[in-house]
């Protein structure tokens, strides 16, 4: 164990015997941490996860589990105690606490000067803009009078209005939560009810989006996964497809490249989704703006759990216990992801069976939630040499277990 | 529900909401549990599990543990209570409890009437030659007199001397435990020390072992994963590949339908091994004799984890609940499986590192058992179109890891 988590001693005493295999302490009983400790069972990885519920989705699978709340920090450092690292299923832990669990000797990954800037939008544009990553035209606004001035800016700039806007609160928003488009001053009154920094950015007129998932270690090692196209569907995810089709190669490497430098310059431990919009110059040129970072395994990089020789949750566990990387490339010429969002009727099993007898080579993978509508429940993966046959499997499959296709 | 697992209903009570995904109760907690559990949870499937101690391999990763000793029924029967279907990580469990389980309403996959031939070699012998398959001859034996008479025998249709003879006991033996070869009569007094009836079959002139896997759900869909070769040492299967280089089409077809047509006459459900000799008559054709059978998952079978589109762990899991099976068909030209033993060492972990960092497409599987000289511990998959380097490969890191190979 010895450099590999560094700085302490494995947590050996918790089990008998010789084993000298780390513990990843898990905030969080998502979906994330579940498919995480799934990664984790052939590498050995003892797993503990810090979960709201017994039902939580990971906490349903898992042996080791505490039930608390993170933002308790007592409740945070007595599930610390006894782990190995600490890494997280989602980016609400407050900052203070894991400096805390830093001060108190646990390695936190990624740590938290490191994660802001998948917490707070505002910090993430300053920085990225400080180190030169393309991103969308944006400014910090206080109030709407703040938001007309900067649409004048826009507009004094390319011609046109200005508006629409999109305005997002600096903290908590996901999936299309916590983020607006505004199409005038008066409109644009609502997201500062909430008394967050409101982070003002143009409206990007985008070809499509992609993502560039890469996965950094300790001690700097870093992999790139194929960039892949994401399709959203009233902002939430929907289809991903690895590698992107038809994406200049430039373009391709180039986003890579901007993946594992952000990585690098933020500190970045475990996977980092940056989430991208490609987008074309006036005269035709590619080239892609800086959406979102995700520092946790990402939707847009469950392909790899059946498209890639290391699937992203198994080279997160490798990261952030200071392991040594896996081959990040794909399998297939073409792997799809599918998200299965929950429908109207509650009972998934007989669409299951429906979907298994149908596409014996599909690939399902579900989350052990409760179905509710549009909430996600679980996900597919198809992949294969014939993209339209393999996108194709995919969709069917994610729309009849939703209920939104019927034979 | 209604009709996957047939005349229950699924135990639904146990969890909140809506979930109407079936429970599987395991029995046993070693590695076959674990990886069981590991292929169950993109599932969505619950998992219980019967375990002897909180530290078996299972035990470890899974969340719904019962400890407790499978030998005693109404341990047993608490177990079952509230799981859809029972199945098994060892062939262990008495014959009579399965029954008294059965006999409760709760389905037992693969039921006590199929197990009895992976349970008892005696039992198993009579009933494969009653179908005409292909065995090894063989006699139950009931002291070293009647031991001599086989040999007599043998030696009257061969010519030769008759001995060597393998001497196995019916019921308990596992690599290589429980079986001897003598060389005469006078070796042949220890197996009977036991008080089990013992079986004595000639000893196979084989060119080499191979095995058919296949996997049948309740209603009869069957499918049959290539046939692989299983190399032993010592008694204990050392590497597997698949599929077997160089079979004769004609011989792995055969072997297939053998498989298939067993797992059909002894009603089995769930994953079925059967372990083969591949044998040469004297005109050079080949053929091949049945030596062994499981019914689980089993380690001929491990590669299927990252070198087929299904793993035999989420096919068995699929066939005891009668869901539509998965694709059997491998993934890669050639995949490899290296058993990783324990040496000498207790501590894996940094050979662990070593071997990560020296092949990034290295697939690891720990089952987080302590370490133990020749004791399993876990084992290495390896893919590619090369059949030289995937099994360098994998014998590099199998001996790594088990301290045999120092560079």
């Amino acid at each position: 164990m010895a450099g590999t988590v560094r700085g302490r001693a494995p947590a050996r005493g918790r089990y008998p015997g010789f084993v000298t295999f780390p513990v990843i302490g898990m905030v969080g009983g998502g979906q994330l941490a579940r498919m995480t400790h799934e990664a984790g069972i052939p590498l050995g990885i003892r797993f503990r996860l810090l979960s709201d519920t017994p039902q939580d989705s990971a906490a349903q699978v898992a042996g080791d589990v505490v039930v608390g709340d993170y933002r308790d920090l007592e409740t945070l450092r007595a599930f610390a105690h006894g782990c190995d690292v600490i890494t997280f299923d989602h980016e609400h832990v407050p900052t203070e606490h894991l400096r805390a669990l830093e001060a108190d000797g646990i390695p936190v990954r990624p740590g938290p000067e490191a994660l802001v800037h998948a917490q707070d939008k505002g910090v993430m544009r300053a920085r990225l803009t400080e180190i030169g990553a393309p991103c969308p035209r944006h400014r910090i606004v206080a109030d709407p009078a703040d938001v007309a001035a900067f649409a004048a800016e826009l507009a004094a700039e390319d011609g046109g209005e200005g508006f629409p806007l999109v305005l997002k609160t600096v903290r908590g928003g996901y999936d299309g939560k916590g983020v607006w488009i505004v199409r005038s001053a008066e409109e644009a009154a609502e997201p500062f009810r909430a008394g967050v920094p409101v982070l003002a950015e143009e409206k990007v007129d985008f070809v499509r989006e992609l993502a560039a998932n890469v996965v950094r270690s300790p001690h700097g090692q870093a992999v790139a996964y194929p960039v892949v196209e994401s399709q959203q569907v009233d902002g939430v995810c929907d289809t991903v497809i690895a590698p992107a089709p038809g994406l200049d190669e430039e373009l391709a490497l180039g986003a890579s490249e901007l993946a594992l430098r952000i990585a690098a310059e933020l500190g970045v431990v475990g996977h980092l989704a940056v989430e991208l919009f490609e987008v074309r110059a006036a005269d035709g040129t590619p080239r892609v703006l800086v959406n979102e970072l995700a520092m946790r395994p990402h939707n847009s990089g469950h392909w790899t759990q059946d498209g890639a020789v290391t699937s992203q949750f198994a080279n997160h566990v490798r990261a952030v216990l200071d392991l040594p990387l896996g081959d990040p490339r794909p399998r297939a010429r073409w792997t799809v992801m599918g998200n299965v969002l929950g429908g109207d009727y509650p009972d998934m099993y007989t669409a299951y069976l429906h979907c298994m007898a149908r596409d014996p080579q599909l690939k399902i993978h579900m989350y052990g939630k409760d179905v509710k509508p549009g909430r996600k429940v679980g996900h597919v993966n198809t992949y294969g040499d014939d993209l339209d046959d393999v996108l194709a499997r995919a969709r069917h499959a994610a729309g009849y277990l939703r209920g939104t296709i019927q034979e």
